[in-house]
């Protein structure tokens, strides 16, 4: 895919929309030049606003599409915006259930144009079915209360961190956006239901017993939406340990109004029951606060009575950073150093 | 689809693999013509046996597939009986995830005579998100302590016996046999992963409050290959009834040697939790078990104890009937009556 990419953010409102954009910010920085955004967009990267014709004389390689509204599909108001991006000489990154070509107009115009369509959400193999058989090596998955809250970026840093210390780990992606930040990994979600653990296995195989891969969770297994995907991740991914990630200031599920939100033992207390089926070692080593949403002076209290309540360690990734999760692991501070 | 049936069997050794043939056969037992079987099959319907030419003679329309191996291909063994199935005039109908024009020699077989290839598993739609929205109607959905042991074959005859009662129900089918016994439905299974729970909230409607949809399950909560679609299906489904299907003679869930079955008191136990998700009154009302593996004597002592441990009706749909489960789903025996 060429880069660097202009962000397209179309106009979403509701930064939890956005999370493919705030992770290629915060994790692949290099590689942005800016953000696109259509009027009534209401969520803002800090990066400089580039239109297509800017974005291409400023070297940009391709426009990437940022937001992913649920049902994943292109939006009527996206296709211009899209299509002026190919005429500009960009080519297109999606990772929206909908492939872009299914779009007459995007078709049209990349063939005309030349131009190429990166639809990095649809694997280009097939996977077999799931065995539940133990694989050798450790894995960390991250769930969730909910979608959107930071499964992601928990991974990345605990995976970060882990590397930082010597230890030998790999973030395992597992969505549209981990993908493209990571270069590799599976769309979970975007498998065929029959192979949901299938994939979760093949995404993690069988290591040496001091590796560690971290594996990014997806959906929460409250979800009467992608349930299914979370817990066929879970049993195929194997866990040793899992961290919940939560966010203290929703009032229900994303997109749902009529659904309550989980509390974190009631997640943590669900994860691990159904973990056991395929990993009897499965425990939760802590906890992740996406505490963002929260008002001033909220935040302490929260994380107090949140450690309180699990009598597990728990921590904002972006303000705490990831050392107490990791030290839950039990590996050394130094591990190359050990290992030398 | 072009009936009658020629049912082939490949070289299946294992009932449960075949459980597509039996479907049709119980179900659907006047568009079965016969039986085509490889040498080493030990499976047998009990049907004529006819080689194709012999079928095409007898004016059979299509030969089905009726053997379902895990993951869901075409065999290397199969490609001659099926390319010559459709050089006698046949064609051919599908259950398995792989489409039969995948294999370059059925394509070209059945661009040459003209012939159709059915791959009744690949939806022709695409299905929203799921809600979690409770719907009007009335839903009861089969689950199982493990795969083909009776899932469809209960949902089937409950769907019969509530229509003999005179109450309002439909069959839902979930899966390809029951798809081709009923002519439509969603194969759950071969939906992309984000989408199970929505195609199932599709396949059964917001109906009248008295009307039941009697729901095939799949898979198996317990499985690590399957279980997330058999919990995208029990949230899509929001079942008021939940009737738990078992097999008593399996010392390991099938193709899986190293995982255990689940007991069905845990099984129902899993089930009614993860169902409150989305339906709060969800509650088993019985247990449906399947006996043909049992030697003889022991049918009768493995129901009694299975009363005893779970306190529910317990019953062998293919003994018994399903009487004492639509019994306690507390509708009439006269529905029509007492409606008219």
């Amino acid at each position: 895919m060429r880069r660097p990419y202009l962000l397209f953010l179309g106009a979403a409102t509701d930064p939890s929309d956005a999370k493919t954009a705030f992770g290629l910010r915060d994790w692949c920085r290099d590689d942005v030049a800016g953000q696109h955004r259509l009027p009534g967009c209401a969520v803002d990267l800090g990066l400089p606003e580039l239109d297509p014709a800017a974005a291409a004389e400023a070297g940009v390689g391709s426009m990437l599409i940022g937001v992913a509204p649920v049902g994943g599909r292109v939006e009527e108001a996206w296709i211009a915006p899209l299509v002026s991006a190919l005429r500009c000489g960009l080519d297109l990154v999606s990772g929206l259930h909908q492939r872009l070509e299914e779009v007459p107009e995007i078709a049209e115009a990349a063939k005309e144009t030349g131009r190429d369509l990166h639809n990095v959400r649809h694997a280009t193999r097939s996977f077999p079915v799931g065995t539940g058989r133990k694989r050798p090596g450790k894995r960390l998955l991250t769930v969730g209360t909910d979608c959107a809250l930071g499964k992601k970026y928990t991974a990345l840093a605990i995976a970060a961190e882990l590397k930082r210390r010597g230890v030998d780990a790999d973030f395992r992606a597992t969505g549209q956006t981990g993908l493209m930040i990571a270069g590799r990994g599976v769309a979970i979600d975007a498998v065929v239901a029959d192979f949901i653990a299938g994939a979760a296995e093949w995404l993690s195989p069988a290591a040496d017993p001091d590796h560690w891969d971290v594996i990014e969770g997806q959906g929460s297994l409250h979800s009467p939406a992608y349930a299914g995907v979370s817990l066929g991740l879970l049993h195929g991914s194997q866990p040793d340990a899992l961290v919940v990630c939560h966010d203290p200031g929703r009032e229900h599920m994303v997109d749902l109004p009529h659904v309550p939100m989980p509390g974190v033992n009631e997640a943590a207390e669900l994860a691990v029951m159904l973990a056991k089926r395929t990993n009897p070692a499965a425990r939760v080593v802590g906890v992740s606060v996406n505490t963002s949403g929260l008002a001033e002076g909220r935040r302490g209290p929260v994380l107090a009575a949140l450690r309180q309540e699990t009598k597990l360690p728990v921590v904002d990734p972006m303000v705490e950073g990831v050392a107490e999760l990791c030290d839950a692991l039990s590996v050394p501070h130094h591990a190359a150093a050990g290992a030398a």
